[in-house]
């Protein structure tokens, strides 16, 4: 069974189980967003915690060694994302990316946000009219930098 | 001109004339990010503040009306972005948007961010192991729901 | 199963045993549009009426967790429909969309109509040169506001 | 000057002279859906409408007759929309569209909405929870039917 | 079974018992070119017609109530055709389809060729230098007309 | 003056002098759809009729061997047509080019309708439920032949 | 099964059987190209031959009128060929299509190669610096004419 | 004037003084499907031939430096070919590409016809049946082999 | 089983029987690169080296010849890859490829980096601000040379 | 003038004057592939370095500011580049992106090469069968960590 498989088994799985993203997480003791980027197959799960998510979620355990693969990411069935609760995000980078380039580099430099060295929040916050979501991007500031090996 | 000109326009007087998007922000009394982003050719510029940075970048007045009708937004060039600093927000999306819907819907319901009645921030984080750049992405929730006018 | 698999499903049986869609709404109380559209993968199914459809439609009752979970939505096949039924609608935004843009601008100021607080109708309208197909895209108007969580 | 270029005209014209679609309607006595439409390019505009407009945006008189033929249609610059206030209503095709396509095919059997024999309409109603925007797709059924030329 | 999947059956079942399409044809008494297209997946088929199609190609019953409802039409496999023998109709659009257009409206008005009130006719015709494939679209004229239903 | 930039100036110019593209065939002595095309930059125009031609519509003669030379054919501007005119001819191939394939192989063999060795006719006949537009496309046969140069 | 999956196993099969391509197409007495190209799904095989061919690859004789029918054509995965061997040719098309396409012009006049009338030729020639792939397309010219079938 | 706008001249320019390939190829003495392609701007042209050519096309001499460097390859306008001339070869990489390969492998083994070390032919010869274009892609067979720079 | 289907078997059982890259390259006496990318199906691999990593990774010894055949190559699953490890390869060439294509030629000459007699080597280099990823690219030069086969 | 006219006025104006890269490079005294990528407009050029090569290249010193600015990235005119020599860094990601990907985490574990903190060097290397291009990507490793600023 390979990664694909292995994740279309975990989201079929974890709703006949009634388990949450946040009682997985907290299971493996894991930020709720870390855990379920994992568990839809873009992040590689270290064995124990693989083998916990396998028994909570009823796989087979031959599942192990391939959950704790770095998987080949990209979780967006088509370039530009069809589902509406993600393409907004899509949506706030053809509005506001440009803008967000221009003040990373206004700010910090020539360079970039990390997506490597980062991490994601999801917040839920009240409002007095609506609660609102709260998704912060934290990613180190990465200046362009030409260097090169030593020796080499 | 049209609105697609004018933005041309604007981003080259702004590097002749060494002015900074806050610079650009603070005379209009707006947030940075969505002075730009406006600047840029995303947001429709109300007519007392276009005429304020039609001055400050030396365009000329015929300019104000079309700044300030909501403009044909979409500001990235290719349906993938290629400039890296862009990039990165995209490839968070491909690693966590599956994660980011999930936990929209625990913990809110079926629903979404809004992008509309929405703001982003943009910070500069000092972090021992190097500055951060923190972008918050803050939208109220709207729940699907199935509402038409009345007396229709 | 999957969510995809159970909707290939729905369609053969709903066939096999001769249910109009509109039968399937009465029975579980909620508009034909948005029973037939939750039918075929594009809105979650509260569980007391996911069972109940599945029963109508002889499906196995595991499918119900499945059916209540908020599903990946975005139900065309290509981004450009090639079925002339649903293509006639892609190419009123053809020669529309621009239009509509420009008046919900105008009667509005800058903003949209939700697709989420939305709903679709579909009426059968009797004409002296034929019968008409008037679908009613009604959406609450969502002002672009730049708003951010208090706390923040 | 060809169709393309005096559309780029026009919309510069309308809001230099502070010109609102209504007004544009009101004066040729046609709906300002079907005028916005034309004006943007997708309709032909009779001479002597053609000739009015043309006055009303100080555009040359040598327009009119490029005015009056009928236009390469289809004005949007990408496959998918990326246009916020335009995308809602592709998103609403995505999720609703084989919804439409199966209640078209119930209620009137094995056909389509006309796009051609069609008329679009806006209205803006109030609502408790806010202000709605409704957009009306009308157009004559059309059943599948195998029809030939007489004498063929 | 879904409706692409009994199309598959079909296409081999059809070779595999040495049938022509238009003994096919024959059988149900409905013209050459429509047979093959509804067999193809491209039209639903009566009942009475489909079990009796379902008989001579040695399909199980069950397939009957899923050939008589509307497909999801859309026949290529890709947007531009490879198929040499449907590329040259393709072929024919991009050398041709401008000027059958101009000549459409000039002949007609502002209007399209019906793709619904519509047949197809293919003809082998002897010539002198080689037998000819004459393929016939006959459609109705629709012109633009901005109709709404009565009593909107 | 390029090709294409030749084609813009014919279509503006046709229109400003209200010149039909049946007079303009007339001139020349060649079939409309011929005559249409070519003027689209889709066929070589011979120096004479070409030369007829400028004249007619007002072009420098300077433009007469570019028009003379085969031009690079293809005259849609995007691969599938938005132009809902010229979009039912594709939808047209979409539902019935499998079956023209077929049939083409059922009654000729394994081979093609050349669109080289080829032409369309465009009629407008009457119907008792209104006009319709037959378009004729009208190739010759080619069987698929595995011949080789003679001596190579 | 279809004429896909018969490919997929004619591939296989030949390589565990150990056969050559020329070996087949000796077999069969046909040339080794057009023996390929129909293995790999691209012609029909004469049932006597397709029946030899069966016998060798060990195929199940229900192969034989699959193999026998004109297949949907169209070998590449993709509309860009990503395979080295196969990409030189596009490339080849990329720097020198144009070049062809107007020394076709200038030798032969206003038409096409055939790819119908055709033969395809691989040879493997001696050259001091290094054995040569010689790849020849051979088709028979056809002139653009405009002609129609008698009678029409 | 950069590589692209001087073939543009080029173009316009050979059929303005009424030069064939041919012609401007034996006056550099070079083959002439090599000085089509350059000439098209997919190669580079040594000075003194660009002189020469310069002067005969009437262009600037300023172009002689531009002509002389490597281009920007890729003389498609679209991935695939819309010309007919043009994607007749397509067509065949469509048809005969896996077959090509199969047989480059079988006869040389696993490498590739290289396209740099290249030559394409074109020839008319006579057949019973009709002239035939004949083109021969000619490149150095190159092995895959996995070979390091020596001393790295 | 076809090629793609024993690579996904091959990636699934590396990782349950816990080999490295490097152990399977060492055991068979090849380059780790090479092994790797013809594990991943990207090149054929003799049939004695074959047969010891089937043993190894407990494949049927059937897939021995389907693996020493030249594979259908190419490994991205999209054009513009999606998993960051890859994408940053493909971002350098967005942002380096130009320079490279000018240096080879000011290096060089007209021609190219072979991709075919090549190597790929992948070294871990210690740099004081952390390590590094070294991948060198090193492929024979080859000069544009229009060479034809003798005797042709 | 914007960043690409600068770009395009540079790339002829080099050749004009017949600069060479390195020349350039020596005049700043930074790496070649450095300088060169910048002058292509993929890197800013500090304002001092800036006015030297405009000086160098006969440019206005109006666009020193613009060269300044971080531009929009992404050089490649298509998303799979056309041009042979660019090509073949592609087709290398093609045939062993999967293996890289691999062996990266093989050697380091899960994470990326950085295409920020990196360098490219490309040599000249003689070797018995003929020179070659080495290219060396040179990037920090960068492993995924799910780190957040403090204080957050």
């Amino acid at each position: 069974m390979n990664r694909n498989e292995i994740t279309e088994q975990i989201v079929v799985a974890r709703l006949t189980r009634g388990l949450t993203w946040q009682e997985l997480a907290d299971a493996i003791g894991q930020p709720v967003v870390w855990t379920t980027s994992a568990l839809l197959g873009q992040h590689p799960i270290p064995p124990e915690l693989g083998k916990l998510l396998a028994e909570m979620l009823g796989l087979d355990l031959s599942v192990v060694p391939v959950l704790a693969a770095p998987p080949m990411r990209g979780g967006l069935p088509t370039a530009v994302p069809t589902d509406p609760t993600i393409y907004r995000f899509y949506e706030a980078l053809q509005v506001y990316g440009g803008a967000i380039k221009e003040l990373i580099h206004e700010q910090f430099g020539d360079g970039i946000m990390s997506a490597i060295n980062f991490s994601v929040d999801l917040q839920k916050k009240p409002h007095p009219s609506g609660d609102r979501v709260v998704v912060t991007f934290d990613g180190k500031y990465l200046a362009y930098d030409w260097v090169s090996a030593q020796g080499e």
